[in-house]
């Protein structure tokens, strides 16, 4: 089982990071970061790099196609290989996948076309914009299809997918083995339920970097 | 606000990325990955390296110092450059933290020495054997050291941290910018309830990598 996670300069970490470390730790499954290039690539902090071990011509098929976001999403939308490389590879794909805004990635690449898709809820309306059907959900899955919300809803995602690829119990025991019980202090990770002020809050801190 | 997160061969890429991402949102925060020698580092799973930007001695006195675990921490045991800048750093810092078992560092650099702390649940009763007191809890905060329990708990313990070192709203603003409002799908993370079964194989899971 072939697991690919392109990067692009300006993602967000933990959108790539969290479903690779769920998906990762399952027996038979190789998780591939790949990339233009191969070396570093650095995150929308500008503090974290993480190797791209694979370009896009070695890594043309893989089974499963996972999509982080991050505001490099803006910039990405022009990187021909980047896109050419997911509508390619998603012909024969298991499943394609997304997390946060690398949801506008995939409908770029018109993998969303008609769909039902999530994205993070900043930027949930305009995925109409780009010929998908935004969807209520932290996780959506459409055919061969799954999308997640914004950044740490990618774990959950994983957990989906892993039960999809493999089995329950499989997906079961990474969850025990990563320890995810969560227990958030604070009660505000959805915007359903933020103040206006919050919400604008943590936009800017996502338009910030 | 400097926070320094040291890597080592074999670390476990959420326990560090997990942190980092919910800090490194924060206006004023500074993240910064060291190791023995700048470049990458990899992580458990052979397949993950995260760039290394600053060596130890040229982050001798960060006012965070976060430590990520993984199974590459019984190895690390024996990185003296790294025991050692964990115990001068700690003389200094606002706060010293680890998530997983990165606590065995810590314990090993005597920052532990009679203090409640928690860890992976896997490992728990061996922190004893490490001169600290296993605790209960996801986090546990005891003056200004700060444990996390397995993997995943980091982002709990990040919130958590943000809190005490900006302000509860800074940390609410940064929960909904991740939208971590989390929702697995099975409830299959906690050791307190899974079988004997189930955690046998996660054992198995972390002992495969």
């Amino acid at each position: 089982m072939r697991i690919a996670i392109p990067l692009y300069p300006g993602f967000t970490a933990l959108d790539a990071v969290g479903p690779y470390t769920v998906l990762a730790f399952a027996p038979g499954v190789t998780v591939t970061f790949v990339a233009g290039e191969r070396g570093p690539v650095v995150d929308d902090q500008d503090s974290l790099s993480i190797t791209a071990t694979a370009t896009y011509d070695e890594l043309p098929d893989p089974d499963v196609v996972l999509v982080p976001g991050g505001p490099g999403t803006v910039g990405a939308l022009g990187d021909h290989r980047l896109i050419e490389w997911i509508r390619a590879a998603h012909r024969t794909t298991r499943w394609t996948t997304s997390v946060c805004s690398g949801a506008f990635l995939l409908a770029h690449a018109g993998v969303l076309d008609g769909l039902p898709a999530t994205t993070h809820w900043g930027f949930h309306d305009q995925l109409a914009a780009f010929g998908a059907v935004p969807a209520a959900g932290r996780v959506v899955t459409e055919g061969k299809v799954v999308t997640a919300a914004g950044v740490s809803a990618g774990l959950d995602m994983a957990l989906t997918l892993l039960a999809l690829l493999r089995d329950e119990d499989t997906a079961r025991a990474v969850q025990l083995a990563i320890e995810y019980d969560p227990a958030p202090p604070f009660s505000s990770g959805s915007a359903a339920t933020a103040s206006p002020e919050l919400r604008e809050r943590a936009l800017s801190l996502i338009r910030g970097v």
